[in-house]
């Protein structure tokens, strides 16, 4: 067994000279929660062919960075947040799906509480939209909005993710309110309590909420360990554990 | 509110020329079942580089085709495979990864049932490699190997993704022989049988394994409606369903 056909890396970089001009490009796709509503942030696109649609807070890869910080700097640059964990999602790569040539772009969602993470520069044209009945996006970012959503809504039904988006203590109603949300359907309130009970992530709290115009439900606080590794980080907060 | 700081996408292209010299890839990781041992189709490596080091079944992806088009290419040029369903795990994009200059890897994986798809141009250094104890591959290889190992493992769990590689009619003992290769670890018989039957796969055949050189076993066989969806490929095997 003879190494047949070996060649350099030089040569390969000579000999495909034409495969060498694509540009790379990171998009986040910022999930929020508010008024019972699922928020995503969008900016302007600075792009005539675009002018005046909404885009995802995306930038281009650059030469000495990797890709997996450049969405930390984008939304660093672009929002002030910091601290906020990025999920790679997927990537798209449809030969004209860009105007300035070939760009190839990994998506990344992430999914914040408002309230902690008010971006400082709003002036900047970056503003919450609801997701319900955004259509109209800038390059193929409704496709990456709809693929990152899809991802969100499959990971919250096996995995603790969203609870940072609640209270420390939250009511059956407030959490299912908030699934309804992600999901964008109602659903069956019995079948829902069973379901999220079955997964053993809750505590019940032996309390009441107070001050509500609606009969007071139950609070409930998601177990200290999963809080932990879900929501304060101490894991990366969406690494499945396999084994257990 | 003004449409400020808005410019074209050739003054874009024009502005950034050092950032449109990447090279894209795509490599693919083909999973395979023998012998108890979860196996991973390998190639010599081409570069002088990395002489004598195996690789993924991987190539760029050329000027004219889709990201998405391309693992597919690779897999027919270099195995004869078709009608693999190839799932996109993660992009791999740190600087200095590829010696022939900025190559930013797409990986691909897919679980395949070796008896029925043996490759068939195996005399082009294209090898089954059992996956444990693999170690040395060229580039960053080892570290996309075990990410989508891990994406592999985390899903077995959660969706019946892995029944084609087992008979239609199968034991619990053969099931458990096939988790185990896969997630690496020994799992509690009764312990597996359990979670496994929770999970509401599985139909009891009502039938027992015959010459067997161990006492037989109950046969069961996957739910008809699952074994459409997750092994004929009536849906793209991967796609969770959210709401039920």
């Amino acid at each position: 067994m003879t190494a047949l056909h070996l060649k350099t890396a030089e040569f390969e970089k000579a000999t495909h000279s034409d495969f060498f001009n694509i540009a790379v490009s990171v998009d986040c796709v910022i999930f929020g929660y508010e008024d019972k509503k699922l928020k995503v942030l969008l900016i302007k696109s600075d792009l005539e062919e675009f002018d005046g649609l909404w885009s995802l807070l995306g930038d281009l890869v650059r030469p000495n960075e990797d890709l997996e910080e450049a969405p930390y700097r984008v939304l660093l640059d672009r929002t002030g947040l910091k601290d906020v964990f990025l999920q790679q999602v997927q990537t798209f790569g449809s030969i004209n799906r860009h105007p300035s040539g070939r760009v190839v772009t990994t998506a990344y969602y992430s999914l914040i509480n408002i309230i902690n993470h008010q971006p400082k520069s709003l002036e900047n044209e970056v503003h919450w939209h609801s997701v319900k009945g955004l259509e109209n996006l800038a390059f193929d970012h409704k496709l990456i909005l709809d693929t990152c959503l899809k991802r969100l809504q499959e990971q919250i039904m096996e995995h603790p993710i969203v609870f940072n988006l609640l209270g420390e203590k939250f009511s059956l109603r407030q959490l299912q309110d908030l699934y309804e949300a992600i999901l964008g359907i109602d659903l069956d309130r019995r079948n829902f309590r069973k379901r999220i009970t079955l997964k053993g992530w809750l505590v019940d709290l032996n309390e009441m909420e107070e001050d509500v115009p609606h009969r007071p439900g139950k609070l409930y606080k998601l177990r200290n360990q999963l809080r932990k590794e879900f929501c304060l980080g101490e894991k990366k907060h969406l690494e499945a554990v396999v084994s257990n």
